[in-house]
């Protein structure tokens, strides 16, 4: 992040403090506190004032903290987060009413009224909507992020054999994640056969059979940024009703994709990848089409019909249409497109379809 | 869990509720969830009336539910969570307060003070305080995941050697908890030679040498309970400051669980190890000696020099005393404890020291 890509975001972020009526902004949520600061550390909150930013820390991340933060203040606190903020506040001028972020805590909120040396207001969403539209420098980590999940999974490919459990294979997914340089970015889902029927399928010990078929969701994080992916594959001869729905589904991906540009109205994404499924006679999946992602595997927008708006310029979304079949099969191909005014950009392209 | 023990649970949660003048108290923290209801699934809820447990959950779950919780009913919501409950409590008599812990989010609990039918009111550690005591079936559960833990750490120190990265070995204990049936209860903490001396070092890809020392921090969870462990030991052969001082972390280790008994004062547990490395003419760490642990891997109660109150009988503590010598080297050494009458029980006695 540059400077000018900082100014870029606090410009957006102080429009929305000024809306609410505040003075200053306290932003308690992990992946904001990132955004704000470029800090990845644990336990510190951002406070946005009309003239700076500071993150307050303690010890344990001062150094960190030193390295990663190029345009805010560093405080290191010593003393409780409520109290250190209030001594922040004190000393500035003007602070009359403090918008604190709602995904707060009640008992924070409480200690936060206790202390403060002014009003305070629960604040929705601001620095939320300002993540919604990516930088360059966004679009470039979630991009290395994808790098890493796509050489992963050439590797962990190699690895599938009959025999393996659902367990194992999960364990071999995170193994080359790391080994590639990147963490999860959430827990991997590893389905074999029937099981994927499940979209929140927890791996068990199911051994894979011959002739069987894989379904793994996964995804990696790099300095802070999420890809999120998913892959289904035959291990041997697949029955034909696989194949046939497997042809569907990728249809449906095609389309959706096909249809991401800034401007389009996001449910009609969704109304397009569900209608080529029941076209075909097949149930179309509960779920939406896709979801945001960005320092947080799900965020701004929501793809789904019930979405109003349409989609803008710097929106990554995954585009995950699927078919369920209870007790028989489920077949998810996502991928990770960014919006732009030609068409959408699939940054996880390199990685193999299994 | 069995009914009575499910029957001693509530027992405590509703002297609580009572306490704090409420009708009933909606849990919204996981571990709290999975406590009362022996569900370790996610987006749901429990709420704790006179007469009943009431689980809240989804479509998702329906069938998890079914499973796991035997001794309160399951309801599965259509709508949102603040208006399905609105709903159960609509329906019940002589709910005038509801209590909700202050754990929640501030955006959830307005939108509970939205639809609910009666006044809120915030709770805080209801729950907390009564996992606190684990009974049978939870040290059992501890006792599982630690052993998990043994047979992890046994095959991964067949595999340190010189060339390894911290990242590689922190994929590799991962890797071997999943193949052992377990899943991590905290992100693994590998460091070697003077990284040591960070406490939450996060690991990179130094790699490890000939006469290095490594230390590992990292904890297995089984059907929702977690252990926590930290090892360390030296690759090839110690520096005679290293021997020295393990030799004293491991006195102030021992000294510590030596003292840990139901009646102690919990201060003295942490001023004992302290002392000790203090005597030697080392720095004592800066942290507390432990934490208890259980559904999460941090819970009640904390062990330090500020800690007001006695161990009691069926807490789960963690011991682990340490030296950091910053440049130079960070010794650890963690086990969890059961506190019992006669003593402490090392719970996590089998994995091997390194």
């Amino acid at each position: 992040m540059d400077r000018y890509t900082h100014n870029v975001r606090l410009r957006g972020i102080r429009a929305g403090i000024a809306r609410l009526k505040a003075d200053c902004l306290i932003a308690t949520k992990p992946a904001n506190v990132t955004y704000l600061t470029g800090f990845t550390g644990e336990d510190s909150w951002a406070i946005v004032l009309p003239g700076a930013v500071i993150l307050v820390t303690d010890s344990r991340y001062t150094e960190q903290a030193a390295a990663q933060c190029r345009f805010c203040s560093i405080v290191e606190r010593k003393e409780a987060m409520a109290k250190a903020i209030a001594e922040l506040l004190r000393n500035r001028r003007g602070i009359k009413t403090a918008a604190v972020e709602k995904s707060t805590s009640l008992a924070v909120f409480e200690s936060l009224r206790k202390h403060l040396p002014c009003r305070l207001k629960g604040a929705e969403g601001i620095v939320e909507s300002a993540r919604r539209k990516k930088d360059n420098s966004e679009v470039s980590a979630i991009r290395a992020a994808a790098k890493i999940a796509a050489r992963a999974f050439e590797r962990v490919l190699r690895q599938v054999k009959p025999g393996l459990t659902e367990n194992k294979l999960a364990g071999i997914v995170d193994f080359e994640i790391r080994k590639a340089g990147g963490n999860n970015s959430f827990e991997t889902i590893v389905a074999f056969g029937p099981n994927a029927s499940r979209p929140h399928h927890q791996p068990t010990s199911r051994k894979l059979r011959k002739n069987d078929t894989v379904l793994i969701d996964f995804g990696s994080r790099l300095n802070g940024y999420c890809c999120d992916l998913t892959r289904c594959f035959p291990v041997g001869t697949a029955s034909e009703l696989y194949t046939r729905v497997y042809a569907v589904v990728k249809q449906a991906h095609a389309a959706a994709i096909r249809m991401v540009k800034a401007g389009v109205e996001i449910s009609q994404v969704d109304t397009t990848a569900k209608e080529i499924i029941k076209k075909a006679d097949l149930p179309a999946y509960g779920h939406g089409t896709g979801h945001g992602l960005g320092l947080e595997v799900h965020e701004l927008p929501v793809v789904s019909n019930r979405t109003k708006g349409k989609l803008q310029a710097g929106d990554v979304i995954t585009i995950e249409p699927a078919v369920y079949i209870p007790g028989c099969l489920g077949i998810r191909i996502e991928d990770d497109v960014l919006v732009t005014n030609y068409g959408g950009v699939v940054l996880t392209a390199t990685c193999p379809r299994g």
